[in-house]
């Protein structure tokens, strides 16, 4: 129920490899799932990791680079296949829909659901989706291109029901919605049994926050700060800072300084450069200015 | 310098499975490389494959249904990442520069490459493409929407030389082109030496068969007569035939009905279903036709 888990569906850039697939992963926050970014062969890798696609209603697209949206028209094509009804919403700059739609219009014309492009402004912090789950704000990033992050943030979940408390008191079952929303139990005799007496504090809700790409740029701190877990761009390492700074991208030093000054309690490092065949000399850096960093890699799922 | 290889990057259909990529291949051809369809994902089993990027010059789609041409887009924005300069050929129905064009203009404006698109006209056999090593020429397919499959048909080979007969001649360097082209060689005094003493004769041109995606349909046969290879889909089996009817899709029995009625040497199948955990059901059906019968597979290079 308080799962809150990211999936890695691919961690490379650009350059296709032998090692990754380009951007994407799946949040699962209480088994709706969630995507960012969906580089080609997002649908491969989402049938791969067993995620569901029936439980897939959001896809946020940080930017318009094809390593982080070519995989859209294949998974769009397949959710009709699949004989979905319900609308998806592409969250994704307002260009996306003037380039993706005529693609969808033509291979997918007869789909059986809705996709509903959602404009997003890149160039302010905003609130772009609320549901009963979770808050997802916009967090502009500086690329070469209009970009944006996402931050996602756990809407509070209701109080643990202590067992034996309700056992003890007989309290009926449909009296136990209101007590995990904070009610007191009042007996037939009429005595109060408070709240607290009856059950245990919800877990704190969580913050993942998801930056790539982008330069280092101090100015999304604020956005991250105490983050539980901070995706950061580390494209680079810092011997190929010259280039990093060209292609507007970050070393896996720079991540590490961004988490650092956000406070964020887990760093994961992604969006590797092709010319790496061993991503660890990025994560050794990154672990000299932030200790608690781990690399992004295929398949792996990551509790938050 | 013979060589004339498949490669399957890809032979499943639209669904996404973990066994298979949806439609792609590549042709090696003396070292040129040809690609036939281009579903999503065919640039990663290109470089997963080992293939040269920088080899590949024309790329023939069959028909504008996703699985296979959604690898398009990525395929050619990575082509320009890699500093390709030289002109790229996309043999594809008419639409395709109309759908496609717009995506290349908006994520590969600056492309350091040309590419050019040519129509090709799915109602009629014709001459698509030639260069020096082979000819190719389009098959009209019977499917949902206009499909063509294609013909590759090499070109004669020069004969090869005995190497023993030249040295015992002293045949000068110079002169060993003309030879293999058929002359005969005339010695300094006077005598001359006939070409058949000099070489053996060149292999037979191969000719390979790519008819992907249709229904049973007689009117290929004529022209896939004989080919060393041939490609045929067999997205179902028998019992499944309904459905392979209502798809304009083949069984496995009627592609091996068409292998036999066109007297090919060798039937590879491909373009499965989903449904199919383990295919075998599609070569024991299709072997009880025409019993050289292979299976596509992901990764698998076959020598025609």
């Amino acid at each position: 129920m308080s799962c809150f888990e990211l999936n890695i569906l691919g961690c490379g850039s650009a350059l296709p490899t032998t090692r990754h697939f380009p951007s994407s992963q799946v949040l699962n926050l209480r088994d709706k799932l969630y995507m960012v970014d969906c580089g080609e062969g997002a649908q491969i890798q989402l049938r791969s990791m067993h995620l569901k696609f029936n439980r897939l209603n959001h896809i946020f697209i940080s930017h318009m680079h094809g390593d982080h949206c070519f995989g859209l028209p294949g998974l769009l094509s397949t959710l009709g296949l699949l004989g979905r009804t319900g609308e998806l919403v592409v969250h994704a700059h307002p260009d996306a829909q003037k380039i993706f739609g005529p693609v969808l219009d033509y291979f997918c014309g007869a789909l059986p659901y809705n996709v509903r492009f959602n404009p997003v402004d890149p160039y302010k912090s905003e609130l772009v989706h609320e549901d009963r789950t979770v808050k997802v704000y916009s967090i502009p990033l500086k690329h070469r291109i209009p970009t944006c992050g996402y931050l996602f943030q756990e809407l509070p979940k209701s109080a643990h029901i202590i067992r034996d408390m309700i056992d003890f008191h007989r309290i009926p079952v449909k009296q136990i919605a209101k007590i995990k929303e904070g009610a007191d139990f009042v007996a037939e005799d009429g005595s109060v049994i408070p709240n607290q007496r009856l059950t245990r504090p919800a877990d704190p809700p969580k913050k993942y926050a998801y930056c790539s790409d982008t330069a280092y740029y101090e100015k999304i701190i604020p956005i991250i700060q105490g983050v539980d877990l901070l995706f950061h761009e580390a494209t680079f390492c810092e011997a190929d800072k010259t280039r990093a700074n060209e292609t507007f991208h970050s070393s896996a030093k720079q991540a590490a300084m961004i988490a650092k000054a956000a406070g964020v309690k887990k760093l994961i490092l992604g969006h590797f450069s092709a010319r790496y065949p061993d991503n660890s000399i990025l994560l050794e850096e990154a672990k000299t200015i932030f200790p608690d960093t781990i690399l992004a890699k295929e398949d792996l799922v990551v509790k938050i």
